[in-house]
């Protein structure tokens, strides 16, 4: 099914403010959530708003949270979220880096206490819109098993880092593990096997049952997804495992915040971490030719030759811009279930709202 | 076969002052070198000697390069390093990435025109030496193909960090690639097929033989090695493909250098570009609190539910400082190639030199 792009905002910021987020507050929300499905990212989209209502009702969201700042310097910041809506930690904690950046040429803000945010890409490019380098990290709850364990330890933990390029922004945005929840939550639906090298059972063994996995992530019975890489170190799983400690690293360590391993621990806290980051590339030399230099080079990537029964080779973020371009002002898809959930919603908060 | 670390180290410094370095110079080449063989990267160390006997003695390395300022802030330089040797460019860069995060909290230096510089945790050590945190990125000649592809465009693009921790620095140091070049050499060596979803032909299609791919590599004929999650989407590929765009942006587009798909395609000149960085991690708060969280971090991981099988999880570097401390005072293993290879590279500089 598909509903118009701009029902769908106007329904989910009426939601938001129907939590007691402000009109300023639930837009932003809102803009974080809704680029996701005209990226067609729909696992972190309006598909999410069920999750976010019930950590709103149950306390892990505090809907009146101001950011605090902790510590200060002219190119940092360490800040607690104080279970604020992650999407407004984000903006807030970025435009905070982008600020810095302008004037010290770089901005590294890292959060604490905060909550799910979205999708990285809308963060990083928010710097790169101001002609800066974005990066951003966050952990979440554990799900990603290390190199020789059989527990999860860390979170999806993605890396995302977005710079300015014609004809469009150069954005990366990925987990650290092979695969994020949402793709084994796919082959669970669909009665399928897991790909070998994707998860693991609660004793550490490979596992292709998708359903075992996820009930066994749910009920922190061990097991989980493999690092970036597969299991082992045969195809550099030790390289994905590493790359989640560092992203572990900035977020939690960093902000003095709980690492994956203790997040969604404890009653009314989820405690997710957050880190951003804004580099003015002018700090190097003449923007203009770093920019230029970065366009060739990105299509020279998309130029170069094609493998046997391939036409086109993408560089990150290409996909996205062309499929915003069709449903900013058209539609998004949204499933059954989905539309059932948010008319329970609006029905909750006893709005009367159409799509 | 092994040889005594210091008469390795006192033949090194022999060989780079008679190729007419300083003894300074020839201790900062040779102190990088050897630390490889210490960590137990073989690839990385005394082996790769005749290589660099080759680039010095062909002028692709310029022993009397000096490195030159071509842009700079209180928080990052851009450099271009004249076609010096890589070590010496590298421990420049970074010592000045040291001297601004001690002054400034960050310093984030680009280098071009530089050559292949050894391993990069070396770097990321100096920094986490000096209680701070080292980041380290190079491009080298295209070897990975991207995702869709089947040609070469990117390097082995290794990224490393260092963070100081306690009883040892967290120090991740790794190709964005599946694997490294020299893996596949082993292969070809013992003449064993390659592992599925390493390598490409030359038409982009899986290749188990380890020397067609890098016959192919060396005559730049097409084909190569897949990104970090191997070739296609389904383990992630695009994720290592990213990886290594981000690589070459900080190294060579930042610098106004050679990104990977030019790298050694002119006689004379390899055209290798680093990034270094340090932070001063106080910029987020106290660092001794920091430092904790982290080791903390580090041992919850070691300590974490092995798999079935398995005995023991590590975190990066644990390995590289076990070996480093039985090694130093002891021996190192070189084949008998290797061997050969050193003694025919003292005598064509008349040296004579025992090990």
């Amino acid at each position: 099914m598909n509903i118009d792009t701009h029902k769908a905002r106007d329904f989910c910021e009426a939601i938001f403010q129907g939590y007691g987020f402000s009109l300023d507050e639930s837009k932003i929300i809102t803009d974080v959530l809704l680029r996701a499905d005209l990226y067609g990212i729909e696992s972190h989209g309006i598909h999410r708003l069920v999750r976010y209502h019930d950590e709103i009702t149950s306390g892990q969201v505090d809907v009146k949270a101001k950011l605090e700042i902790v510590h200060e310097t002219g190119i940092s910041a360490c800040v607690d979220a104080n279970k604020a809506m992650g999407q407004l930690s984000g903006v807030q904690a970025m435009n905070m880096a982008i600020n810095k950046a302008k004037t010290n040429g770089c901005g590294m803000v890292t959060v604490r206490n905060s909550n799910h945010y979205g999708i990285a890409s809308f963060y990083t490019e928010m710097a790169a819109a101001e002609d800066l380098i974005g990066v951003c990290m966050t952990n979440t709850e554990a799900i990603c098993v290390p190199t020789f364990g059989s527990e999860a330890m860390t979170g999806t933990n993605a890396l995302a880092l977005a710079m300015p390029a014609e004809p469009f922004t150069f954005s990366y945005d990925a987990s650290t593990t092979v695969v994020p929840r949402g793709k084994l939550e796919v082959y669970r639906k669909n009665g399928e096997p897991l790909p070998h090298n994707w998860a693991l059972d609660a004793n550490g063994k490979p596992c292709t049952d998708a359903a075992v996995v996820i009930d066994n992530i749910i009920a922190k019975a061990g097991g989980g997804i493999a690092p970036l890489g597969g299991m082992g170190t045969l195809h550099g799983g030790h390289k994905g495992y590493g790359l989640s400690i560092i992203v572990d690293l900035f977020s939690a360590v960093f902000s003095g915040g709980l690492t994956s391993n203790y997040v969604n621990r404890k009653p009314g806290l989820t405690g997710i971490c957050h880190y951003f980051m804004a580099i003015d590339y002018g700090i190097f030399g003449e923007k203009a030719a770093i920019k230029s230099g970065m366009s060739k080079f990105l299509q020279e990537l998309r130029d170069s030759k094609k493998a046997e029964g391939y036409s086109r080779i993408y560089t990150h973020g290409e996909r996205e811009t062309e499929l915003m371009a069709k449903r900013i002002n058209g539609q998004i898809p949204v499933n059954e279930k989905t539309l059932e959930e948010m008319k329970n919603i609006a029905g909750s908060l006893k709005l009367e709202l159409s799509l």
